[in-house]
């Protein structure tokens, strides 16, 4: 597989849902295997929440490959030694694409809270100005779980000639509070924080120790990516030997698994860009600046395969199929999967083997 | 309905299931109606993690009951016209028992952090202590929802000769990571609030803005309190009207409600006591100090009476059902209603018209 990290500069305005204007921005993005001629084999990639365009293979010294290798590669559901992938970074990210803490035209000033706040129909147009730019203009599939699902619907509904095929997982039409909530945990805690400092830290600051507001919100974010089953089957009521359970601050396995991933990841991820990506997967709405979400969804001309996991705690089953509901009542070529599975949220991360045919068939 | 509100002191030490002791303490504690002559007429209230002996009535110049008002009073489910109803605060509370803010014997320092752990059973001894006090040695039912259903399974598992019926809501036989998890946001945020000073803060402090860290645990709280549905119904989509959808810090209304609430209770609620009563609830589990669940369940002589409801998002139907099936194989006389219900964990605190022909049965 030919893993290759590129960057687009673009110097046109991107014109925003807000009515603001992002000028000039950049798009970070990864390419595995090879475009071919007609540039027509071409799978988007879209990712979600926290992950980056790093969908798949390893750099030299990686210990992990990227997030969906299980999924990408040589002889894989999306067979790079087929397929040309291009795995995007959406803008407001902290992974490379412009986001709040990137200098501002000319003076090069982070934007901090003047950074304007993005959409993921935003993030979705960005995207576009990437593949016009790359002369690419018809995808084969378009693919991406959560909010990276969130894209690849909102691409079918707004770019209705770009994609064959659409593939939506454990995700959403529209946001509803009950996801709201949970990232408001982390909206509080950080704004809270007092090292956030109203957003003008210094960077550099969260090497050693990352902001306690964004750890803080995060497992709040755990929480809603697991299930009661899956945390019953990886923790249990196990108690960390070396703690009494009489200390007050003694820890079930469950809290030590909360506090190391989210203290780390409080060391990599700008707190920033996470309460920017939050924002857009809250504004999250399909039917925004449509009539209704059958307007909407009648839009689309790709085929449209959902598919949704029975244990998601974050993106109810219930809601993928509402979708499916209402694109069989249109006659919209579609399919609708509701995977067994008691994992949570994060079984499309983690489950690879109850779908990966169903991406097969698609791209076949 | 005769509403008095009580203090007993006892200086007699009360033995911590962790082997440290308490000594001395204090019980709060409301009743409701009169103590009938053979004292045989009594019926005991446990209340949940934010609760307080305050269940029902009014003070003067209250603008809300107590919180289970609708269930307790004269011709109520808890008919106060015929039973003695006690409610007692439990040890670790801020709310008047004795607790991590209490001063310590005899140079009266609040304990804080030299506050001993207390567990669901301790809480129940301390309780037991209460009824030898009054000369209560039998009672009608304990009742008690979440926490307060804990307690009252506990009490059954541990003094199986006090009560004829325990009634127990939206609880569990032991906490699930989870719970535990949800219970984890307010420790970490709680802890690594710095004005919470290591548990060294000043009380005044929090009168006009309560610790942060509590109003951000206590929003995955209201999560876990609530349900998708619940949450819909109550908030929807809707955005609050004067912030901008395309303002950072723009909110829906469920992301008022939460700030609202939650920086409310911070300054009613003591961060201390919200950290020990949590480790109380994380450590709940039924059958420690027996052999096994089943050993601790076949103690019990009361008639079990199970209520679950179908939305609980912390404690799940599953839970109180297991329970179930356990005094079924037991032959033991117990009875499990799963409530329809979408509104979430707080069910049993909002939907009383559900279950309280229920208890009515019961009380007979």
């Amino acid at each position: 597989m030919n893993l290759e990290t590129k960057r687009a500069h673009f110097t046109s305005p991107l014109y925003l849902e807000s009515g603001r204007i992002l000028e000039p921005y950049d798009i970070v993005y990864e390419t595995y295997g090879k475009l071919n001629d007609a540039k027509d084999n071409v799978v988007l990639i879209c990712h979600a929440l926290s992950g980056s365009h790093h969908a798949a293979g390893k750099y030299v010294g990686d210990r992990k490959a990227g997030w969906w290798d299980g999924l990408i590669g040589d002889g894989k559901a999306i067979d790079t030694s087929k397929y040309f992938v291009i795995s995007s970074n959406v803008i407001g990210s902290c992974f490379g694409s412009t986001g709040p803490m990137s200098g501002q035209y000319p003076s090069n000033e982070p934007y901090r809270l003047k950074f304007p706040v993005v959409t993921i129909k935003d993030m979705v147009k960005a995207q576009m100005h990437l593949l016009s730019k790359l002369g690419i203009h018809k995808l084969e599939a378009i693919v991406g779980g959560s909010m990276g699902g969130m894209q690849a619907l909102q691409f079918a509904v707004d770019y209705p000639n770009i994609a064959k095929s659409v593939i939506a997982l454990a995700t959403t039409y529209a946001t509803r509070p009950w996801t709201i909530a949970f990232n408001k945990v982390a909206v509080e805690a950080i704004r809270r924080d007092p090292r956030f400092k109203n957003g003008n830290y210094d960077k550099d600051d969260f090497k050693e120790h990352g902001l306690d507001g964004l750890a803080i919100g995060r497992i709040a974010g755990h929480i809603s990516y697991l299930s009661p089953h899956s945390m019953d089957e990886k923790f249990g009521r196990n108690y960390v030997p070396t703690d009494g359970l009489f200390e007050l601050f003694g820890r079930y396995e469950v809290e030590r698994y909360m506090e190391y991933n989210t203290s780390n990841f409080a060391k990599i991820f700008d707190p920033l860009s996470y309460l920017y990506i939050v924002k857009a997967i809250n504004t999250f709405n399909l039917s925004r600046g449509y009539e209704s979400l059958h307007d909407a969804i009648s839009r689309i001309r790709a085929d449209v395969h959902l598919i949704s996991f029975k244990g998601d705690m974050l993106f109810f089953p219930e809601e993928m199929a509402h979708l499916a509901k209402m694109l069989k009542r249109n006659n919209q070529p579609h399919s609708y999967t509701e995977i067994d599975s008691d994992y949570g949220h994060d079984a499309f991360l983690v489950e690879l083997d109850k779908f990966e045919d169903i991406i097969k068939g698609v791209l076949k």
